[in-house]
């Protein structure tokens, strides 16, 4: 028994995309209709059996669809919502898979559909890659998928779509949009930030060879080239829509680097040990909490 | 035929142990003596079969060794060198696996002994994990290592211990001390500064609690706490023996930090995007380096 009987994705990249092959995989949907605005990626999507029909406006996309799923870079999830707003079916389940949560839930309030499901969403998974051919099934599989609902939410709409995630293969989490984008400052906007700020200074030293970076990159740095490999579109979309958010959490790295950076100019051993000791506590944490694996650097090295 | 005919270890953690079992798979040693100051760790090493003998003094562990590998953290290695320096064996090689190589050199300078080939070197490789059940014999292949010869080291002696870190699977590369110390502070040091910054901002915060923090690590994070699950002791002594470099570098990542910050704040998406899009570059050639693997996400996410 399908969750919804005809799903419309809106945007094929690696989420959008995932979302269709999971749903397929796992008949979480009916039928899987997909729009993107580009022509090539809509013919793609057919060749790879991603979904049932690619349409080319979002109207022909949404029409009977009882769940909609944008997954737009998150600048332009509001104006999508506002151009297909109209033409979405009475009593249909709308939500998006950005990484920011309050303007989205801003846009869904200002739709004037009071008569449909309005819930922001958020799949905490992906990779660096990008496009209809990144996605996979397996994508959302004990990952995180927090859904946003106010309190004029119809639990029972909640309750459908937190059943499509968990079929998905997700576990499902609810909070308050503003928590939302503070807690994802954290978790992602802050380390995305952090790895593009790192790769460009890296490539910008004039005694270092961007060829000597490269070949010792093994040393710690290539950790943080895949990061930095992440789409810009949807990353400078994510920094300009949680700038509230970002901007203090990036306040307090800096302070805390400042303060770090003292700690190795006056030799301060302890500061330093006690610090880099603390730091292996919450390793430990994210490996219990079954978001990552305990293989030594990723099982990059190993042969077995 | 072996490169040495007998190879001491002093320090037998994740280097030191994966030197040993290296040469011996690759029998690039003849016999494989180990000293560690820990009595656990010598008991360890035998059971595990990484070494022939196990010692409990550097002049036992020395005495006749053609090669003397030094595998401690980098703060104690110039003590641990003098303290061995009257037991080498005329001729003998001595090498070390240290993270910074101006402070080595220096130490190597003072020995006094003439008669010996005393070579800094740094395997750039490791992993997250520490001690001597960390090691294996793989960790080498396809890393660098890197040598810093002085214009006073015999030709001879470097050869050979090239050959020996060529058997070992590593590629070579000879540079001046200083250049290695700006090199890694770029491409190993900082990143490492880094990842236990941002691991302790994120456990300090009061509005985001360390539960929500691990279970949403998906989005980026997660890969900072492995690099920040490194070795307490062997970090502390690697930003304290490349103090110069790495608080130049530093100061850029800083600088280029609060610009970053103003774009965001201003909302100047074109800088971001053109940012984002240069680093993307840097991952490939990472890749082609052939010091990345191409899989998404570290292949962590695939079924296959």
């Amino acid at each position: 028994m399908p969750v919804y009987q005809r799903m419309a994705v809106i945007g094929a990249g690696l989420i959008g995309s995932s979302v269709a092959r999971a749903a397929r995989a796992t008949q979480a949907a009916g039928e899987i209709v997909v729009y993107d605005s580009s022509a090539e990626v809509r013919a793609r999507v057919l060749e790879i059996g991603v979904a049932d029909r690619a349409e080319d406006t979002l109207a022909k996309a949404v029409e009977g669809a009882d769940l909609v799923v944008l997954a737009t870079p998150v600048g332009v999830i509001g104006t999508v919502a506002g151009r297909l707003a109209a033409d979405l079916a009475p009593g249909a389940t709308l939500t998006d898979v950005g990484s920011c949560k309050e303007v989205v839930a801003d846009a869904f309030a200002a739709l004037g559909r009071p008569d449909i499901h309005a819930i922001p969403g958020h799949p905490v998974a992906g990779t660096e890659k990008s496009g209809p051919d990144a996605g996979f099934a397996e994508l959302f599989h004990n990952r995180w998928v927090i859904l946003c609902p106010n309190p004029s939410t119809d639990p029972a709409g909640l309750e459908r779509l937190t059943a499509f995630w968990t079929r998905l293969g997700a576990k499902v989490e609810s909070m308050d949009a503003t928590h939302h984008d503070l807690v994802l400052a954290v978790t992602s906007h802050l380390p995305h930030l952090i790895a593009y700020n790192i790769v460009g200074t890296a490539a910008d030293m004039e005694t270092v060879t961007e060829a000597e970076v490269m070949k010792f990159s093994a040393g710690g740095f290539r950790d943080f080239t895949r990061i930095a490999a992440s789409d810009p579109t949807m990353w400078r979309d994510v920094f300009l829509n949680n700038k509230g958010a970002v901007l203090e959490i990036l306040a307090r790295f800096i302070e805390d680097l400042h303060m770090l950076s003292r700690a190795i100019r006056w030799g301060e051993g302890d500061k330093l040990h006690e610090l880099f000791s603390r730091t292996r506590e919450i390793r430990r944490g994210v490996i219990a909490a079954g978001q990552e694996t305990a293989e030594p650097n990723f099982g990059r090295d190993r042969k077995a």
